[in-house]
């Protein structure tokens, strides 16, 4: 057998467009998993206290709107196809969270892409803005949001 | 000793006001913790990978902009009195990373309460909106962004 390098490709700018859709899921949400991240980043009873979440607002266990968002951003690197130089974000917008996350849901999420455009700054490079929903295994959205990233542009 | 009565004082609505500003911190960032993180949420080399980050746009591991916002939830946490029921956001907006977070930082956040009504459809409950900033030891923002959640009103 010949040895063959593996080349990579990677995607750049002038390989999307504008209503492109990338997909990823389904990813599960366990209690534990709710209980453990909510203890270190949002330690309030309905995120880390089954007992305690019965007489809240929820009735229940729910994630924490963030441990929702760092799922989603699993699944938006899982989603979109590898771009050089990774998925940069600069900034996030219209966060929404319709409703909760419970345990044993399976979240999926989809990616469109809404505006593509060369940076004014830095003409080497273009940004994306996507919106993305996460939605849970009824395909009701649990989070929805903008987010624009730099991406590639081919070059040479 | 007599046994007392531990009460404990829940904020509502008519305590708090446009303005008013709450903080926390510092809250520091490590390596680890950053690598932790991102091979859970935010799989990329520039923050999975200290010798791969080398070559990234960063020049060096960064934590996840999704790190970053779970650590500053935590500080929101602590930051704010609590409030019956806790604190339920309901969107965030206008999420920015204005520069990274490294390994060895230590982060402080500043809440401010931009705007404070009653609910049009629930009227026994609040709508509060917040500007988050989330500063380095040097004091600049690596992070900013408001929050709209719901807070309790005085009843009875």
């Amino acid at each position: 057998m010949t040895k063959k390098t593996k080349e990579q490709t990677f995607l750049t700018m002038e390989d999307l467009h504008v209503g492109q859709k990338f997909t990823a899921g389904p990813e599960a949400v366990t209690e534990d998993a709710i209980i453990e991240f909510a203890q270190k980043y949002d330690p309030q009873d309905f995120h880390t206290d089954p007992v305690k979440a019965k007489n809240s607002a929820f009735g229940e266990l729910v994630a924490s709107g963030w441990h929702t968002a760092a799922l989603s951003m699993r699944m938006i690197v899982a989603a979109v196809p590898q771009m050089k130089g990774g998925m940069i974000g600069r900034s996030a917008e219209k966060i929404n969270w319709p409703r909760p996350v419970r345990p044993g849901d399976q979240l999926s999420l989809e990616v469109e892409i809404l505006e593509l455009r060369i940076s004014d700054n830095k003409p080497e490079r273009g940004i994306m803005r996507t919106k993305n929903t996460t939605f849970n295994q009824d395909g009701k959205p649990v989070m929805t949001m903008e987010t624009i990233v730099f991406v590639p542009r081919k070059t040479g």
